[in-house]
């Protein structure tokens, strides 16, 4: 694996989802995720709330990180140029660790309920991106979808950047952007 | 009320979405909605597996027939248009009844799990049309851009038509189109 985040909350989101794939999410305990990294049970529950906020705790960082970045673009910037500012700072801060962000999407992707916990999550940002957009005075419908695309171009675009070796996400980013106005360019 | 399907499933049905709004999904039992529909709790139980499934039981018809309209799309079509060809189709059907899907909408928002569960039929849809995308010979992850373009796209028309007393959703799904046709060239 790479570069782990150090200290007692590192290793244990290391062994936690090493384990999640080797025996698959269900099929670990705590007790198992604490033996691998050395500490106690207690020690694991100071760091998480349960084996699942492991895979979860980032997203309220995420998404606070990614409206930050969409309220400081520029006044000038189109609502679609905005959402690309927020996704960028999503993609720098999955970047500082792509080993631990594949493995976590290859757990997810794994386990039904947690396919389902990560819609959820990303459908929350996409919301929370699109009342950034109306407090800039974008319109309400024009918002939504500006946000809701974003979101569309991020997953596809993550999806490519998981399955390919030399790809940057930005780089699978811009990509998916543009592919998207080819899309509505021929619609 | 408006239309609704004749016979102890529509009375069901209606009856069930009424209580829902009234009291809350989770405040309203089996018997409640068998009691005002005037049948017996055995009777719900012939129609749907549970109070959830009365608002979620056309989700494997509604994919369906969607899927048939993209299908039916001409070869000629680009990736959205045909994508566009899918969500009239879903149009058509939601359209036959307002008032159940407006009811049905009012329900699912007032309450934070059946909000996730339509998030996760909507997703389902999606994959769907991109799978159906990509039997077209489209490349995988235009056809997953188009199918969640798409469907962002009909959320956000579906959102204005339910807040609309005279827009056809038909013309909400064309107006979101040309929306983001709007937003990607302004980008």
């Amino acid at each position: 694996m790479g570069r782990w985040e150090p200290g007692a909350g590192g290793r244990l989101r290391e062994a936690a989802l090493n384990l999640y794939l080797e025996r698959g999410f269900e099929q670990t305990m705590v007790a198992d995720i604490a033996e691998r990294a050395g500490v106690t049970a207690r020690t694991f529950f100071r760091y998480f709330a349960d084996k699942r906020e492991v895979l979860f705790d980032a997203a309220a960082e995420l998404e606070e990180k990614s409206l930050a970045a969409l309220e400081a673009a520029p006044a000038t910037a189109s609502p679609l140029e905005a959402v690309a500012a927020a996704l960028d700072a999503v993609a720098g801060f999955v970047e500082r660790d792509r080993d631990l962000a594949r493995t976590r999407y290859a757990v997810i992707m794994a386990n039904a309920d947690l396919r389902e916990r990560e819609l959820i999550k990303l459908a929350h940002m996409s919301a929370a991106l699109a009342d950034g957009l109306r407090r800039r005075g974008i319109g309400d419908a024009e918002a939504s979808l500006a946000a809701e695309t974003g979101s569309a171009v991020y997953r596809v675009a993550f999806r490519r950047w998981v399955d390919a070796d030399d790809l940057d996400l930005r780089d699978a980013i811009d990509q998916s952007f543009a592919q998207l106005r080819t899309l509505t360019a021929s619609d």
